[in-house]
């Protein structure tokens, strides 16, 4: 590849889905991963940063620095919600892996950020795959970072279907509201990849089978820590297999192509039974009075994923080493 | 026919497209108009009254009783939108119509409608053309009413597309949304017509000069109060023609056959930036916490119509007489 990689930083709350999307943004030429943020959602921050460098022990890529983010909602004194009945008490499918030997930087993830953006003008994309506070601090903190940020692609939302924290809202946006509203509305050209789309993309059974067969020491790894996740898929949605949503927003960011998106407006319900509502606003009508959507800036909302694709790199990925 | 023609109540808010169906209903044999009860929405509540006696006196069937409803939603103290932009400021075409002669009758509309839900238990359909204030009114105040009325056909909701009042919210809910949330969730048998439907009855240009090549009294009529609503619909949608909200949404009642609908529990937000948005809960996922949608009844949702069927039958029966 002549192509200078593009620079990713993903935000990550691991998070079984999150170790996948990890590993293979590491096995992916595209991407340099330049840094990895923490937050609250699937476990609480703290563990998030240990999983976070358990994953790059595993992957034998310690040079890669974690910085730990929020552990609580830009708007103070929200109670978190945390998905550890998705994922496992530890994130991580409840295996009880050994502490990491590695510590976080210094930096807060939202300084971390921050620095890199500036640091990289209009190279660094940020790959979000939990609740979006770190970035909304960004963005309140540094009236640059929204230009100095090449794209946001945010795991997130439930455009038009059903959430999966309850019928309004999507998990990542239910974490907080008022955080994605902020980074939606903010002008930096983001890409949100919702539930709509990574309901699309179904790791089967099957493909687990396969995914054991290999040697590589990813697919290995990964095996051990599917089980939690695919009871409670089975339990929830009736399927027998798992939704790869982060890994699909990962290579929304490595390999756009693999992904159709429309653009418009989103805005995000922060309060009252659809708290979490991701509400895309398609510009088709004239509307005569002001209203919450009008004069603000557009966004790129994911409508189709080749999921055979996704479903391919990633095995093909994921079992070559 | 030997079936005995369904008994409905038009809850109306007359309104270009309410005046359309409200002769629809009359021009129906299937159907039997036992009275017409009013509401805010494209006019205030005493003007939809006036308007109500003035279109049954234009059809000659002044013998059909009118019920004045409420002029304030059931929190009081909400401003009302009326959308006289829409329809005129006089709700029909600007067209300074004569008052009409006939008076309403003492009861309000809630009580009438608690009252012929009694009468007829099991065999009233009320067809709710606005704000759900009258309907919601009537379940609070008779705890029979939910057990009594046949089905609720609601004209109202935006489901998984953007409202018509703003992104998030169609106008006869965005209306009276706490009132919609009491009738969406009382247990009642409701079939919501929502814009998604709506939007696909499209009546052009081309259909309307067809209207007009017909002596009819009632395509005449028509023909003379279109002009506004035309002309809104050209500025809002840049399109050649209106949506024939209200007709679709009667003919929903008088021949079911013509609509699909899903079943599933709806949830009005009432507050906020989404305040009346319609949340349907299509039961795939099991949450595991409880959420505002668990426990509550279900309703009908319309999902696809026959368009050209619609068009037919409003053109057939509103050009003979």
């Amino acid at each position: 590849m002549l192509e200078e990689p593009k620079k990713i930083i993903i935000d990550t709350d691991p998070g079984v889905d999150d170790a996948m999307a990890i590993f293979l943004a590491l096995q992916s030429p595209e991407v340099e991963v330049i840094g990895l943020t923490t937050i609250y959602g699937n476990v609480y921050t703290t563990l998030a940063t240990r999983n976070a460098l358990h994953l790059l022990e595993i992957a034998g890529r310690t040079d890669i620095p974690v910085a730990e983010g929020s552990h609580v909602t830009i708007t103070k004194g929200t109670k978190l919600r945390i998905a550890d009945f998705v994922h496992g008490t530890d994130g991580l499918g409840n295996q009880n892996f050994p502490p990491p030997k590695g510590k976080p930087i210094e930096l807060s993830a939202a300084d971390f950020l921050i620095q890199q953006a500036s640091c990289y003008p209009g190279k660094v994309t940020v790959v979000a795959l939990g609740p979006l506070t770190n970035i909304a601090l960004a963005i309140q903190s540094d009236p640059h970072f929204v230009k100095n940020i090449q794209q946001i692609v945010v795991l997130g939302g439930a455009f038009a279907v059903n959430g999966n924290v309850n019928p309004a809202a999507e998990a990542n946006i239910f974490g907080d509201p008022d955080a994605a509203d902020v980074v939606f509305t903010s002008g930096a050209d983001v890409l949100a990849v919702g539930i709509n789309v990574t309901h699309q993309v179904f790791f089967t059974d099957a493909d687990r089978d396969k995914l054991a067969e290999s040697n590589g020491k990813y697919a290995q790894y990964l095996c051990k820590i599917l089980d939690v996740y695919y009871s409670y898929h089975h339990v929830a949605y009736s399927t027998k297999g798992v939704y790869l949503h982060d890994p699909t927003a990962l290579l929304a960011a490595v390999t756009p192509s693999l992904i159709t998106f429309t653009e418009g407006v989103v805005r995000v319900q922060t309060t009252g039974i659809t708290r979490g509502l991701t509400l895309f606003y398609n510009k088709q009508k004239r509307f005569g009075e002001v209203t919450e959507w009008s004069d603000k800036p557009s966004v790129k909302v994911a409508v189709t994923v080749d999921a055979p694709a996704v479903i391919n790199l990633v095995m093909e990925r994921l079992t070559n080493s």
